[in-house]
């Protein structure tokens, strides 16, 4: 397996130059494009690591999976789905098209408007404390932070979330205070996570829920279906479909350069390497998990 | 198994009054709204049926599945994706906007404008009878015929496909003469099915492309992986999402009535059900294979 | 005259049933929708009146030809269309697609994005007591104030604005500060004008931009050309081109209930009649407007 | 008069550079950019010519206006505004989204779709001889035919015409023939015409529709109104706004490299120029009629 991993990483670091790290707030502009780390927690209780493995970087996007998964607990699947859809919206993640156009509600709870959504009913019903100690629970983590750095730069630069957000508040979807609202989201996106968080998260995912070691329940089985297969249709923004052809591992990207990946009833991936192709999705981690995808048959369809 | 099924078709059937059947064309209107029929192929070689198992009805939209199984079986993955995506559209089955507007290529083959851009390279390369030997051999039912009727009613109704199918020509991702494209792709669509041609197709993708008796490679392990990926993420057209969500178990539907379920490595689902929903899928066969994922197991995320 | 605009009044009360009155405020649905009234001022110095002229209401949306004639006079016409184009946009005036999709500027200054991102000019460079001062020349009108409870109300319901002026901002098309920006907005679209002040505001363009007593010049003659030729594509919403066939007469409707018409060289027409139709005109107005046409050959097509 | 003719020509050619011809068929493509000419026809009989005014050239989107004022006059208002509407688009001249999104109805009889629905409408009432002879009556030139040449070119490349006007058929706009009428509307693209043939029917129509010597009335005052005002608002595609505001005169451009302008009462103007811009129009003749507009006082806006 240690093996395995290490060629993943050569096939990874291969494809950093033909990416690009982040760039629309300084904050995250600042991140060494050459990082890779992988990391894989298996239910057995097996780690492996490889890289880059203990660099804190911003969740971001991948905060949407916390998110969803505290609002499905808090409000239940009607109340959740009620004015956000679960359908893949085949724009970019930061679109109002879809949100303006075609219907009054959000596609689905991994895009922008989707997830801010979320975090409109989240508003209402706990603070971001609970919310940071469920993340670092979710990921068997109790260091993770708000990254003040990060925090600052996004909320300095929130215009389009900002018009999001009022978009929905419009609609009706958001009740709550839009500026709270988005505050929560920020945080939950400047929380600091590694690698290792992400395996962490992964393997709870892939566990229907349970702690791995202490068999503890954290999350409702259903709550975990509903999430992991919205990670599927609809993680990679307007590039999931092809990923779940090519790779097949239910896969969440944020723009900090993160990967979370569950292979069901297994494992769980987490992966840091911000070099970010055109969609926004980590390119060399995306390199790296075709080739644990086809070297360990992960693939949801493999035969 | 058999009771479980006996359920299902129950609670199928109380959902057929909300639903209609296809009117878009006189001959789908003549469907008995009230029919319903689930058949069920293990890879052990169980068969399992409930219904109206041995009434005939045309594809449709399943076609679109053998379709690009053959277009990928003859032309490679390369060459079939160049000028069509893998990405669920989140818009109408029938839509020309996305094709228009945000890109070059249709967004995926599971929706009109991608499928007839499939059948425009199947055009190329294979005759019908190719094809309908080929359906034959992977619905396992030499008994698939042309029906007449539907094929004559949908020829005669075609303005909408032959606008995208000229829209495809302009593009240039259709090349080949195009009424010709335009025949097969209806021929296609025509084909007699049952619910039981259904199920051997299922099963024949969840054995991973092998004849389920004789062992025969049918179709290439890489193809079908693609096939049921694709059927997953964009099966049930701008309701694939929520079906994922919901069910959880790889689903083609046609306007025809009639689901075709892949549960991989264990069984093929074949339903007939013409009532549909506004979707266009249909309703009864839907609470049917929801019915059977919950109290089966079946869905892809369960822990 | 007189009596043709007796005749024009009643050809309008003929049509209020078919109309409501705005009610997205509070405020404004609390209108009177029976009120009627209809002015006219030419050039010769003759004033006639029907109907409710003395009411006051909001001026709402005309408010976009006062602004945009001020940022012309302050800001040249090189940078406001920088930013701002000069195409009718065929969608409803509210609307985010157009503004989030073909481009990065909003299509024309009298849809609510290209007035905010207007007012985004003018909030750098005057105050609002100077452009409420320049309103009252414009209109012949020193009696004109901001409507405090109109105000109020749309400060209160101002989601949409504000989504679309933030939306602005993350395109750099707003640079000031955007809550100031809109709160210039609301208070210019708050202002209390009769029909008597819209007369007024039609005849100095009709007249080129110069007080019709005193001689004196008001505005630029390419401003006031400009500003004309906008009305006259842009200033019925997604009505305009329709208006333009029927009615050929420049004009700019507000949801308070106004009609602001340039007969160009010739006379200024106001009128105010608070129900609409479903495009957001007065529908009253509208059918006055087209009588008048026809009557007093004011098209500008006219053989 | 001739002197500022000539002007306008020398600032016309100043822009030919900056243009490029059509070359969406190869036919167009063989025009030879550096040709220009212009022709005014006055109401008084006076005729003014400057360059290259006897080229003949196809007619292409110009004939929109020949074949909406023949439906008028046919079909009458009510019938060819029940399925077309009269709003710009503010899209490009051949986009399908409007057409598929927003509504049944194209938007304008000046866009590919809507002139297609009129040239249906034209295919059930009246044969291409009569169409003929009509436009030689029009445009005063009794030598105008199909150019052979481009309407094979033409006829060989028309997937998106094809595209739409099967499209048009599938919501019912279009109830005849589908090829027929695609056959006329090519004809009538097709059909060869000088400088000078422009002028004479942008003559006809500022003349009320009236031939300027004998009087004879070739078309419906009412007809001649909405010709005009639709050509205002919706004549230079997506720059028909930007156009008014500049210039300020009713033109229609085709990508032939024609312009068709109407000075209201006074004269007709014609230009040959095919080096087109970005939006298809010549960029020459938009100069060239610029210039004239403010040296001759033509804007219909001016004070």
């Amino acid at each position: 397996m240690q093996e395995i991993l290490e060629q993943a990483l050569k096939e990874g670091r291969a494809q950093i130059e033909k990416g690009e790290v982040a760039s629309y707030i300084p904050e995250l502009a600042k991140a060494d494009k050459n990082h890779l780390g992988i990391c894989i927690f298996t239910k057995e209780g097996e780690r492996f690591e490889a890289g880059d493995t203990q660099t804190r970087f911003s969740i971001q996007s991948i905060s949407k999976v916390i998110s969803l998964a505290m609002a499905l607990e808090k409000c239940g699947f009607e109340r959740v789905f009620e004015k956000i859809g679960m359908e893949p919206s085949g724009d970019a993640f930061n679109s109002l098209i879809k949100l303006d156009m075609v219907s009054d509600a959000p596609y689905n709870p991994m895009i922008n408007s989707g997830a801010i959504a979320v975090t409109g009913f989240l508003t209402e019903v706990v603070s971001f404390e609970t919310m940071l100690e469920f993340a670092r629970k979710l990921c068997m983590d109790p260091q993770i932070e708000v990254n003040r750095a990060v925090f600052y730069s996004e909320m300095e630069n929130l215009s389009r979330n900002r018009a999001i957000a009022y978009l929905l508040e419009s609609k009706g979807v958001i009740k709550t205070n839009v500026e709270s609202c988005l505050e929560l989201y920020v945080q939950m996106c400047s929380l600091n996570v590694t690698a290792k968080s992400l395996a962490g998260l992964g393997l709870v995912l892939a566990n229907g829920g349970m702690h791995p070691e202490s068999g503890a329940r954290l999350l409702d089985p259903d709550v975990v279906r509903i999430v992991k297969t919205i990670i599927f249709t609809c993680g990679m923004y307007d590039g999931s479909g092809e990923f779940a052809v090519s790779v097949g591992i239910p896969t969440k990207s944020g723009v900090g350069g993160g990967l979370l990946s569950v292979v069901n009833k297994k494992m769980g991936i987490g992966i840091y390497g911000p070099s970010l192709d055109k969609k926004g999705n980590s390119i060399a981690g995306r390199a790296a998990l075709k080739y644990l995808s086809e070297h360990l048959g992960l693939h949801m369809f493999a035969s």
